[in-house]
């Protein structure tokens, strides 16, 4: 019998951004969040397991990984040992057809890859709750590449449980992500990291106790397909990210000057009447959020700025699955 | 007998910003705020009342100036005319050594030598408390450019009276402001109009809260001499600011992307070791601060950066004053 599997996963860009932890020990976000999956990007992730190996092996993107790197995925692969009782070690081959530590949530699609693969190599099939629920523990977003579309993550005071579910399928709302690549390199402060020091923000209570109201404006303007009222919303939750990490202690600045041009640049086109927005995660690329109307002449203008690598695109898409 | 009389005031640059207003009625700022007046940069303003006027008359850097710029000195000098119980108007003739509307602060040099010019000119010689609760009926920040070098402006929560201080004579630490311009155009949204938009950010509560702190920590820095301490707090401060600024509704985005650049440069500065920190009001001009030891090593480098105007240099300067 071979205990292999291989799922392909998405990530995914949030409207509502997750930043800062509440419970580290449960993994539990300090806000809820909204996103959409992203098609076009994704992790296609192997997991075989082997009961010649004594430690869990990676490779990413055809490089042998070691250090910090590997212990992340052992961590998580120990979690899915815990939760199944099976002690076996794996072989973990992972591809992303995107630049990694930019900006584009890589971990996320990773992680949801790795928990779907990881226990369906078992002969698990686990419901889609347990499954985002799981994901979560190797990087908080991935709970969100679990589910398909458009996707709230929802943590329950109550509870020590937290996991993602769908609102809408990929296909209710036209809507397009032309990402602008202003930087391959990797982060200098990567996002787990970096949101650890967000409650070192004065303000970081403010955004916190204000997200309740944000996730409302923002649910409704994807369910109504209201797109002026999905732009305020997402820009001021990004902006309100940007906000925590420049003003924590040591502050971060993951912008690039050429992003905060890209954001003033979107405000004329915006003033022009063209639907689009923008949203910056935890890097300097930026998430260009249109309807798939426009899409071509927003990747058009979008290729007339100087200094940008490259400009991907990416319509909504489904839950992480097995190939 | 001739009414006139000509004072020269210094802008300030704040450490710790004034942005939001209590009181509107009584021109009571949202929070207390420390500043150094800059020397070498100046407003002179002659006023001469004439008997012949049915209203004032002004001349701002040779040109004579109608609309909303000449009704914000109507009122101010309304209040002067309630004041002292004299009726005239007057001709006020203005000039700025520097540019005007891009993050220098010609309100606060521009009214705090119409408070002292206009008053002197009627012969009244009011007490710097009184000229400085005056200035700030034309521009807040104009009361922290009628005292001397290193100037408090503290608000008092029992009382409707609020005028600023000095903390430290000119000499008290050699420190210099190096003012980057990137821009010598009018901004699109002026500090006045900006402000009144502070509480629509759900960041403006937790600033103001957390400012007696700050303001703490940035009079020990001064009154100890202590580079690294008012490094830390001066850019918390302002980023602070300008984080309630791009959170405001509708945002406010003041820096240029280049400002963003020199910010991110002046890190780099830091870590290398050299005394040198940032400080931006609002405008995209960059105030360079550090050591006057230093001052020509961060010319030098600042000269060097592409896409710069200019750079102005300042070093501490004494109270408004007749000449």
């Amino acid at each position: 019998m071979t205990l292999k599997a291989t799922a392909l996963a998405h990530p995914n860009i949030a409207f509502i951004k997750y930043w800062g932890i509440k419970d580290e020990t449960h993994r539990i976000p300090a806000n809820d969040s909204l996103s959409m999956n992203i098609g076009c990007l994704s992790t296609r992730t192997t997991v075989e397991y082997d009961n010649l190996l004594s430690s869990d092996r990676l490779i990413l993107n055809g490089q042998t990984v070691n250090g910090e790197g590997l212990h992340r995925v052992q961590r998580f692969m120990d979690r899915i040992r815990l939760m199944t009782g099976q002690p076996l070690f794996a072989h973990v081959t992972s591809e992303n057809n995107f630049p990694v530590g930019a900006g584009i949530a890589s971990s996320a699609s990773a992680f949801a890859a790795l928990a779907l693969a990881g226990t369906a190599a078992l002969g698990f099939d686990l419901p889609e709750r347990e499954l985002s629920s799981l994901a979560r523990f190797g990087s908080g977003s991935a709970c969100r590449s679990i589910p398909g579309g458009f996707v709230e993550w929802r943590t329950d005071p109550e509870s020590s449980e937290s996991y993602a579910f769908s609102i809408a399928p990929p296909d209710h709302w036209n809507l397009a992500d032309c990402i602008v690549i202003l930087s391959k390199a990797h982060k200098s402060v990567g996002s787990e990291a970096g949101m650890r020091q967000a409650d070192s923000s004065p303000l970081q209570e403010a955004r916190i106790k204000d997200s309740g109201r944000r996730m409302d404006l923002c649910r409704s303007a994807i369910l109504n397909r209201d797109f002026n009222a999905l732009a305020e919303v997402t820009e001021l939750d990004s902006n309100l990210m940007h906000a925590v990490m420049m003003t924590s202690n040591p502050p971060l600045f993951y912008w690039h000057p050429l992003s905060l041009g890209i954001m003033k640049t979107i405000k004329d086109w915006q003033n022009e009447g063209l639907p689009v927005t923008y949203t910056l995660d935890a890097g300097p690329n930026v998430h260009v959020i249109c309807s798939q109307e426009v899409m071509g002449e927003v990747l058009h203008r979008l290729r007339q700025i100087t200094g940008i690598i490259d400009v991907l695109k990416g319509l909504p898409a489904g839950p992480a699955r097995l190939i």
